[in-house]
Formats: structure tokens, C-alpha cells, sequence
């Protein structure tokens, strides 16, 4: 069974299967109709660097190294000037499901690290069509070099340059080329019948947000509408590719989020987390609280809902489960394998962890979430118009300084305030007895976890994308400034 | 055709097909599938009784009386003590069905007026089983009675005497008794042949939120969500009847609320509005937009999705149309008839008004909305904890004190904006073509605006209900106290 992930940014609320008011996602909500949703699911990180990392190898990035020491509970990911990246000591689901003959191919931001020893073909990817890092831009080759787009191994062009975005009108064709990219992947992989892992990873709701010219303007919502709806597009014509192939009862299609919408960037760059409070960076459920759908025509029932707690790390077992194999056993993985979720039905009870850098923030199990910690951002990003809660704010909760509550955690019943709006009172007996329970798991958690070594704490504007390999064929080779290693500044 | 119209308070998000994380409303969410959704749906009013008055009779509150003039727009309802209720000059939609043979009944809280000339059944309903006002309780009977409950026209006991309310559980039965109301009166409507109007206008989420036995403790929302599912199981148990009589084809059905969710009693007793603004007793959309569904299998095609701008007011044009009536043509109608919108798909242009007692706070045409008065509620009610918003809090949107905006109004794009967090600059080009469209409609609105006479200024504890009609055969007369006729106070 081949297996196709889709991974963007994108709110819980940004789905009309969701509740988003405007419901322009009619083929992912068809989707959703002929597969199965996923209300409670949820990604690794309130960012985007982190989440892949743990989509792909099935561990926290606490455990795989995509986080900072260098403040504290600090997001990181990896801009250009990062000098670390997914170590070799990780096992990605690419290579591990070449043990079982699948051909790989990542479209769009690989995210774990852009320098030579980080690049997906070495890490178990056969082919890649996309760029290392964010499209942001456009830079000005001196200070800054753009963003290199990669064919397999070797630059294609830069961002800007070669890639054109327009970010006056937010025109550009990329979703397209990555459509494409997809569509004539699973063509190529049908015809040779090896079974495929497509990671498409795009990020057209990613600001600076674009779509192509046809779907300019077609949105009740904006820019980043336009961009939605033609993420929707695409999805439903690879859907149906797959179906008019006959390969669609043997391809397992998920459909997720690397973290919440970016409240920041509303209302024009910015889409929804619905109900739920503040989003991108943040630990509330805003966050990381993700849009998933699972598709697997003739085997997932259609309509299913389910309520598992599921997570993007899941999709690594989920995935290594149908190709038959056995996730490593050397090391400890996060995931868990969702199929019996999704074909029987059954619900695991499992926690989930919310970190920001290497600090356990919070805890959901069950229907109950302790905070540990609450942070929005700091008063001085505040002032300056940063908000990671715009028009939200809840006395306590989505605080701006670093509040400490591990004695006393915040707790919330997620079924009556998925808000986080109500904390229950601390002399309740509900409360201490979650609690405890919640405590007994982070105890467990913290007695047997071993933190990678952080990867995110050193950048040098050295190891930027000055020479990408295949730089000197197309002409695009700059001259790279002495290195300068520094920490990292991580504001929040 | 038959008429029905579900109606009790609940908020957009409340709904699985709305967006609820929870997803559980099966019911609603399948006659969603089997009908039509309409995504911007209006109530015409934040409260309860002006807005069921304008169902009734497709009129503005301002117009049909339903407002109080005691203080600058003041949200007022019917609560025991008020003097005034629907004038005999209004014509209600049960009125003008009898012309064409309906018979027509209520199931629920009337709350037009508790006193003698305001009886549903001397408005044109011919039965009614419910109450007149809210099931606030339980009283003393020497203060204020207990509210009682109507069969016709007499009195068949009180609440919490002989129609229990466990306010510490939150058990009542009565969504039961309602439910087996409306299977009954269907049953004997599909017997004789006879077309008919039924308004189930059941409360079961209103404060004190209650539920039967077999739903307390089923819902991940708490006693609110056991309220819903008791609820969404009723409404679905209604539409399968209509079926299993095989009238369903000559029955029209739609569901709606009559205000936003009421926030001020969240978590417990309160509902959900989505990704909209504050809620019950305001004009942002989390008080005014409501969850609505349009059902009638063979005429609506199965998963329509609307974007009509909808009222409740046009239920009352939409049930003369299917009766083949003419709505009255000596008076100012609100509602539009919205067949064409459900059979055939068409979108109609019209304004949404927003009203806040006889004052125009706000205005919809189009995605855009203008608010020419902002406020939620006083800071003197606020700092006692009386929040319409909580959780919520939008600078000079979400005001304490009444603003302000007629010369220079707030201007949202609520399809890029559903949250109205981000007024338009008021020197873009976007904001000076809307607010010219919208000052025209506004222009004009005021221009043919006659006031009705208000209803909600005088309060007298002498016309609580005490004695009820048919009070004597249960032995629950109660005196009345003198007659002391005050201005009602309505502090927000």
C-alpha cells in the first residue's frame, strides 16, 4: 500500500468540513465525506520546522534535535543561516520504507536543514522537487541570498528569481508545479507498480501567501482563500488521479497541518483555528490542534469521525504499518500505528505532549489539558504589534510573561471549554484527580526521556544558500561572507 | 406544503456541520446532508422574544413592538412582569395559514406576552403546549410565581411544581414531553389530511439548561452538549416520522435559533458561536448569526450549501409562499420569501440589520458589515462579571461604553474577517465604496421605518402570572399583588 501525506499550514478552522463560515474546500471536504476525520489530532510543534521533523521520524523533537536550548521554551525552526539539521542518527520513514521497495519523493519545504549532509536525498528520498527552506524573499543576493528551488539533488532556480512571486498581488504559480509534480509522480509510480511515498509538503497558506492567477480573487476570504481553494483544487484532482489510475484502494491519503494557522499574519496572510484560542507558535490549542483527514477508499468506512488523540508522528507508524514493517526498535517513537483506529474503529488512550523548545508546556489526556506552562509571547514582542492571540485574551491563560504552573497546573475539560477560557478550580475534585493522572504521564515521560542534541541553536550567515549544488550550471552561484557562527535569536 | 420550524437558542458552533469539535449532533448534521446549510443566517435580534416575535410575524422588532425605549439601546425581553406582548394589530404567520386551512400549533416558550390578549391562541395558533416565558425558577409564589405551563388554552400545571426541574442535576424530561407533542400532532395532521404549521419552539439550552435521564452525562460538552444531543435525537426522531407517514416530501422543515450562544453562561450552561464574535445580547456575529438548515426531501437537492444572507423573518415569507399566500401588502414586511433561494439556487440581494432595541447598531450587505454603534455592555455590569464576550476582547470594537460610529462607521469584511478583529482603514477605497453602498441602504431603511408602538417599557408585578386561566380546577391560583406599573429596567 503506497501512502500520501499532505502537509501545509493551515488552521483547524480552515476546512469547511471544519466550520470555516465561508466552506470553499469542496474536495476536502469530500474527502472528509469518503474517509475518515480526525477532530482531535494534533501536530508536534506550534511551528513549522519541528513538526516535519517528527512527521518524518516519528519523535518528538525534543528526542530528534529539531529544538534551542538557546532561551527558554523558545520556538526555533530553520531560516537560512541555521547551521544544524536532521541528524544521521535519525531514522527517517523514507528510508525506512525503501526496506520495503517504495520509491520517495518529497514536493515542496523539506525544512530540516538545507546544508549538503541534511538534504532529503540523503535521507532515504529518491526524488525531490522543491525548496529547503520558507519562500520568503525576495532578498537581495549580497546580504541574503533567495531561496533555492531543487530538482533531486541539484538547484532548479531561486525563488524570485526563477520562481516568480508577486507579492504585490500574491501571484504565483507554485501549487501548480507541485500539483503537476504529484500528479505525474503517482502516473510514473502506477505504471512501474512499485508502491510510492509522496510527502507533499506544500505552503501556499504559508506567508508570504500566493495562488495562481485562475484562482486570484475567488475567495470570499482573501488572499489566503484564494490560496486555500486552490490547495483544495489540488488535492481533489490527485485524489482523483489516484482514482482514475485504479490505485486509489491501495494509496492510504492523509491529510494534516505542521501547526495552526498564523493568527499573526490576519486577517489577509492569516487563516482559522475556529473555536480555539490563539494559534501558530503558541501551546494552546490553537496552535497545534491540526485539520486531519485520513482517505483510503474501500477500506475506511465513509464519514467516519473519529476522537483518537492522533498526532503528525503517528503518520510515521501509520505508514511503516502498511508497508509491513516495524518501526525501530533502538530508539523510543512517538507515533503510534493509527490503522486500527481507522478501520476498527478503536480508540487508544495515549497523551499528547505540547513543547515549546525542550520545555513540556502542556499535556492533553483524555478530554483534559494541563498547562505546565503558559506563554503567549513577551510584552516586549507585544508592544512592538507581535500577537499570537489577536482580540483574544484570557486573564491568566495567554499570558506575556513565562508563567510557571508546574505545581499547580491549569487545567481545562476540553469537551465544555475547548476555548481554554474556564480553568477548573484547583480544590475541585475533578481537577485533582485529572491531575494526578496527568502527573503520573509526565512523570512516566520525563523518566525515560533522553533529549537529542539541539540543532537549532547555532546560525551563520556562512551556511546560507549562497552555491547550492548545480549553482554553477545555472549561473547562480554567489560568493558565500566569511563564517560567523553566533547563537541563534529565538524572541519567542 | 406543511410547515415546521424548529427554534431554541443555540449558537452557530454549536453543530457538528458547523464546526463543533465534539461532532455531535449525527441528526442535524444528516438533515444538513439531506438538505441545505446556509452558512449567514440572521436572527433579528441577540434576545429571545423580539426575535421570535419578527419570526412570527416577518417584522423588525422596531416595527412589531418587540423593543423598549427606556434606555439607549437596551436589549428587552418578556419576563413575567412585563405589561405589553403582541399587539392585536400585528399579523402573525399562523393568522394568515388558516386562510389557506392549516391547522397550527406551538410546542414551547410562546414569549410574545403571558397576559390574556396576548395568547397564542387568540394569535392564530390552534393549540399549544408550553410555556409563556423562560423556565426561570423556581420562585416562592409570594413574590413571583412559578411559570406556568399551557395545554391550549389553560394552564396544565407549573415548573418546577408540577413540570420538574432539577437545578442541581439538570434533569427535566420536558424536551420528551415536547418531542412526543410534535410526533402526536403530526400523526393526527397526517390522519386527517390537513396541512399544518408546527412551531417547535423548545428551550431545553436556554438557562437553567436541562435534559432527560437517558442524555445526562452522554455529551464530551457537559450538561450543555447532553441538552444538544437530547436535542439533535428529537429532531431526528421528527424528521424520520415525517418520513415513515411519508409526508416528508410535502413538509418543509427548517431549524434555527433564535440567538447567538449565550457566552455569559459558558462552560457549563452555555453553547458555542464558532469562530464569531462575543454572543448572545450583542450585535457581532456571535450574537446575531445562527446555525440554520433547510430540509424537505424530493425539493431541496441533498447537500445544497447556501450563502444567502437569511432571517428568521423570512421563515414567515418563505411559509405564505409554500401555502400559496401572499404575504399582507398594507404593512412592511422584512422577511423575503426564500424558495427561490432552496429551489433553484438564486442568491438575493438584501441588508441585514442589526438592531440593539429601536437603535441601528450595525449593518450587513454583502460580506461587508457596518457597525454605526459598538458596545457589549456597561463596565458596571462588567466588573460585576457579567461578560457578552469572554475570552474576547477587540480594541474599540468590544466597548464598555456605548461608541459612537454614524459619521465614520466600523467597517469589517467578514469573509476575510468572520471575527471582526480588523476594521477596514477608513481611508481605502474598499472602505469608502462599502460604506457608500451601505449608507444608501440605510438611508433608505430609515427613511420608510414606522416605529411600532413599544411593547417592553412597562413592567408590573400585579400581571405575573398568578393565575392562569384554568389555575382553579388545579387549585393554583395564587393572589395577586396591587398594581404597581414601573419602567422595566433593562441594564444592557
Amino acid at each position: 500500500t503506497s501512502s500520501g501525506v499532505f502537509l501545509l499550514q493551515m488552521g483547524w478552522g480552515d476546512l469547511g468540513a471544519f466550520g470555516e463560515p465561508s466552506k470553499e474546500t469542496p474536495n476536502l471536504d469530500q474527502m472528509a465525506a469518503e474517509g475518515m476525520l480526525f477532530l482531535d489530532f494534533y501536530t508536534a510543534s506550534p511551528l513549522c520546522s519541528p513538526s516535519r521533523a517528527a512527521l518524518l521520524t516519528g519523535r518528538l523533537p525534543v528526542r530528534n534535535g529539531f529544538y534551542t536550548t538557546n532561551g527558554h521554551a523558545r520556538n526555533a525552526y530553520t531560516p537560512q543561516d541555521i547551521v544544524g539539521g536532521i541528524p544521521d542518527s535519525e531514522l527517517l520513514l523514507p528510508e525506512l520504507l525503501k526496506k520495503a521497495g517504495y520509491t520517495n519523493k518529497i514536493i515542496g519545504k523539506w525544512h530540516l536543514g538545507h546544508r549538503p549532509q541534511f538534504h532529503p536525498l540523503r535521507h532515504g528520498f529518491d526524488e525531490w522537487f522543491g525548496s529547503p527552506n520558507c519562500h520568503f524573499g525576495p532578498y537581495n543576493s549580497t546580504e541574503r541570498p533567495n531561496i533555492p528551488v531543487y530538482r533531486d539533488w541539484e538547484m532548479a532556480g531561486r525563488y524570485y528569481e526563477d520562481f516568480k512571486i508577486d507579492l504585490k498581488t500574491g501571484e504565483a504559480n507554485l501549487t501548480q508545479l507541485y500539483l503537476q509534480e504529484a500528479l505525474d509522480f503517482i502516473s510514473k509510480q502506477q505504471a512501474s507498480q512499485q508502491p510510492f511515498f509522496l510527502y507533499w509538503a506544500i505552503d501556499a497558506t504559508h506567508a508570504p501567501v500566493y495562488a495562481s492567477k485562475q484562482f486570484l480573487g475567488t475567495s470570499q476570504r482573501g488572499l489566503y482563500g484564494d490560496a486555500v481553494r486552490e490547495i483544495d483544487d489540488s488535492v481533489g484532482k490527485i485524489l482523483k488521479h489516484l482514482q482514475q489510475l485504479g490505485i486509489s484502494e491501495n494509496t492510504f491519503v492523509f491529510f494534516t497541518s505542521d501547526n495552526g494557522a498564523a493568527l499573526i499574519s490576519a486577517p489577509k496572510q492569516g487563516g482559522s483555528n475556529g473555536p480555539f484560542l490563539c494559534g501558530k507558535q503558541t501551546t494552546f490549542e490553537g496552535g497545534m490542534r491540526e485539520p486531519a483527514i485520513a482517505w483510503w477508499p474501500g477500506h475506511i468506512p465513509a464519514g467516519g469521525v473519529s476522537h483518537q488523540l492522533g498526532s503528525v508522528m503517528d503518520l510515521f507508524s501509520t505508514s511503516l504499518s502498511l508497508a509491513g514493517l516495524q518501526p525501530p526498535s533502538d530508539r523510543q517513537i512517538d507515533g503510534i500505528d493509527l490503522l486500527p483506529v481507522i478501520l476498527q474503529g478503536k480508540l487508544i488512550d495515549r497523551p499528547i505532549f505540547y513543547y515549546r523548545g525542550n520545555e513540556l508546556m502542556a499535556v492533553r489526556a483524555g478530554l483534559y489539558k494541563a498547562h505546565y506552562w503558559t506563554w503567549s509571547n513577551s510584552w516586549e514582542e507585544h508592544s512592538k504589534g507581535i500577537d499570537f492571540c489577536p482580540g483574544q485574551s484570557v486573564a491568566g491563560v495567554t499570558t506575556h510573561t513565562q508563567e510557571e504552573h508546574t505545581y499547580l497546573p491549569l487545567l481545562f475539560h476540553l469537551g465544555r471549554d475547548p476555548g481554554e477560557k474556564y480553568p477548573l478550580s484547583f480544590a475541585s475534585e475533578e481537577y485533582q484527580q485529572a491531575v494526578e493522572h496527568i502527573s503520573g504521564l509526565v512523570q512516566q515521560h520525563k523518566a525515560t526521556l533522553v533529549p537529542g542534541q539541539p540543532q537549532l541553536n547555532v546560525c551563520d550567515q556562512a551556511v546560507m544558500n549562497w552555491a547550492p549544488p548545480g549553482c554553477e550550471k545555472l549561473g547562480k552561484c554567489l560568493k558565500a561572507p566569511e563564517s560567523d557562527p553566533k547563537k541563534c535569536s529565538w524572541p519567542h
